[in-house]
């Protein structure tokens, strides 16, 4: 874990927990369809999973936070990350057999783990010590704000492949990118997460922010910096906003 | 919001209501199965939300239209102009309450934001004080005539690549692109919307017209500017004309 | 419309009818559950569509022509062509209502209106007075024979791209591949209909011949032109042959 | 049909049976709900069907096979070779009106036309006088071994376009790739046939083979041939083996 | 069998068992209607099968393993690997005649056979004489751990065209590629098969390990080795942990 490059220049990665999430669209005329009572005993249920969701999230084990997506595509992301994808294969599963579940379909999901990278560090010391490291790498989730979510490839294209870049130059297109996102601290917060060999695209990046508008500045700013320009292959892209119990009992209620 | 361009050289945006486009697919054999009361009821129900969004475009708290769109990939598109997304995603999901979506589905939507680029200003001035920034951040929604809609983005594929241009030879085709579009001022209305970051194409384009053909030569027209020859990347098409209550009520009615 | 080419050097079109491609896929394991009395009562009904469509084309006021399609994308195609997209989209959910429509889907359809291009007039004359071009903007449909579809782009692909070409290099282009089309005179019927603006690709090509093998020889031996093989981008293809009432019967009898 | 080419240099082709692959998958829950009394009246159909094929066959109308499809895209195909698209047409509608069909889903189908290129012929005869032709191009499908069948196109992508070449090199590079083919012989056996105009790609090829590994063999060192590496265009891929009376019955037996 | 390459410089290869990866999702709102005995007893037939396929792997003439698999494209995945293709369609249709079957879809599935290229060999031995080698062609599935799948091409794009390099070219890049593999030794098994001919991609490609994160690192990895960079294509990547009865029981258990 302390060497900063492998011998063919790669830059190393420090990984974090798994990360999840879990795109739901809710079947409204079917879940009209049910008694009131059965309506609550579902919802019920969900809240228990998110009690137990949020005992793991203050003993440190895990996070866990719910967005509603605007448009057709999801109703509700649900985002989880722990320690191992068996847990999140365990949550997966649990959530598909509650009564809820019987009520929703799941159009999307995304598989990655939280990654830090170009991470410059004393070859004496492991950089999972240090606070700040672990901070990002194992995030509490933000229960309030906006969230968007897009999955993502560097390009390997003709002339505008990433991947037969030097070193060097990765390493500087990297650098004045990131000098484009700390543009936005304090107004957007990036979670990149690493799904090489887990899913179909190379990253996820999850942003949230207090004004949804900052996702659309930073993500054009960012798109004139090389790294995007040339070298950035962008999938879906989603956005919504923090819901808690009482948005979801509202959200859920039929009159 | 006063600065005309940021520190690389990107121009910078005005934005003004976000945009939903909520289209809608008839289930017509289910539709007929159900009593006439129930498809009164339904009817009604849509058209007392309709009574909601046209007091909320009163109080110039939004704008709303309903347009019928041929061919297979939907039958009626819905228009939402709101300050919010929040806004956005309780629309949507109250409308997915409602009876009539017991009879429809969702096969497509689009999340923006009304965006005017571009812009010159005083920097002395906020140009959302003047009236006619006013007018085109916060439009009415036309209520006649024929609407066009695609998505699209500014290609970054090789040679042909937006978002490597310099700033000067992007307004210089911007600008080309502008003296297209306004050949057509007067039968033609169009609005930018911008969707980095909240959907999967960079930008929607909604047009307006009495005479669709008017669609057919400015897009055509437009393709022959080199902004769109060489930079644009298109996706779906879809095009329908206006419809209120009167024409409502004739599509749902099953003698 | 009466300028050959407009001010960029774009050769100006010719419109005529708007043209309706209304796929259909039938459910024979749900029309065979009915009874012979509803099955045929749904055929009368259809029939009694036609009788209108037929009228329709008697005053002049429109085409309709129906084929059977090969392969599992369709069984059925109803080609519409009509002055408005409102009568278009009014007969789409006039047939969406039927009985037969309960025992079909609509996998596809195409929305774009009947072209002519490259037209050379007398500045002091209306191109529509003249009967030979009204007679292909306002075609009478073929009843018998086979039916080939497919809609196209112009290519807009790095050093490929139509709409950089300059306006005499694509008039001669044209101009080859309108000879290779006239080798077919007599054999393939063509009918352009643009879609910019309408639907996904830029045009529709629909053509109709006594034998399909034409279609085949036509739309290879175009591809070897430059405007096909450099600037072609094709969709889809469907095939099939035309039917009538009789055929219609068989097809839907159920023993 | 005695010229050997075009007049710009598009070498002729000779057609023989037109050709419909008709992939269909088996809803085994379904298929288990009904009475061993309907499955086998559902089988008996399908054989009474497969007797009126095998006796088209006799009469050297047409010729038909069966395969079995690994894989989760369909559990057999079925291959029609018939005079006219009416026939093929005929036989998609009968087989969809059958017992069997209300438990199978159609995921795939092909239409073609079986196709001979590059014949050099003497001008002063008909070339389907020839008997080795005809038995070409009116084949007798093999009732036993391996089938793979997939569809493709020939690039017209920046400098790799095929229809940009000269006829010359075309030739050249055809002949090479027949030189691989040829390598084959007694192993592997193919139909080539045309689809330009019919379905979405330019060409159908079916394999027939003893040993499914000659399947491989061919077309990966097909690949290195210049006509497949730069001009090869290829869609999906599917691979069965044949199946008769018994092993259909075995495959719809239901303990 | 024994010449090292074609008269053409394709290296050749070895070939071992048929692969078959099917993938299952499990419909559990429908699981959970049906009693605990009906699903007790779909369990335990199961079960049975899986008694079946251990023999078979003792038997030596096969071996057969299952994975969880993370996120919404599936839940478990089935790799078989056999002698024969029809043995791989029998499981198949033996599987989904299995009451499981009801409640569950396949997604996806993939066919292909295990494939030993590059191999150097003596002239005059029989390569699967060679015990490593047979380990290799025929191997036993692990049954723990963790396991990333993903199809892939070897790319023709432009001047990124595999199949046009030269043998002594595409021997370099594959040993560079093998030397990457080889430092995962002990962390990463990795399994090639060959599907050309026989499914959509060129290879399937199914590592294992202990820990997932050695995927990542592989993959990642190698896309820096000019045989990935600038001529790997990759499909989709899914990724799940081994299960035994044990978890399989806890999975499908309903409280």
């Amino acid at each position: 874990m302390k060497r900063v490059m492998s011998e063919n220049g790669r830059l190393l990665t420090l990984e974090g927990w798994y990360v999840y999430h879990d795109f739901r669209k809710i079947d409204f005329p079917r879940w009209k369809q049910v008694s009131d009572v059965e309506r609550h005993q579902a919802l019920e249920e969900l809240f228990a999973l998110m009690n137990t969701w949020e005992k793991n999230e203050e003993e440190k084990k895990g996070s866990t936070a719910l967005f509603a997506i605007n448009g057709h595509k999801a109703d509700l992301v649900f985002l989880f990350l722990r320690p191992t994808l068996e847990e999140l294969y365990h949550i997966k599963t649990t959530l598909n057999k509650t009564k809820l579940a019987e009520f929703t379909e799941q159009p999307e999901s995304y598989i990655s783990v939280v990654e830090l990278s170009n991470y410059v560090n004393n070859p004496d010391q492991d950089p999972k010590a240090d606070p700040r490291v672990r901070a990002r790498l194992y995030p509490t989730l933000p229960k309030t704000g906006y969230m968007s979510f897009y999955p993502m490839n560097k390009k390997r294209d003709g002339e505008d492949n990433w991947y037969t870049l030097p070193m060097e130059k990765r390493r500087e297109l990297m650098k004045a990118h990131g000098k484009t996102g700390r543009k936005y601290a304090g107004k957007v917060q990036q979670m990149i997460s690493g799904s090489i060999g887990f899913d179909d695209w190379e990253w996820g990046v999850t942003l949230f922010a207090e004004d949804p508008l900052q996702f659309k500045y930073l993500v054009y700013e960012m798109r004139f910096d090389e790294v995007s320009a040339r070298y950035g292959e962008f999938g879906y892209f989603v956005v919504g906003h923090a819901v808690g119990r009482e948005e979801l009992r509202e959200l859920f209620q039929i009159d």
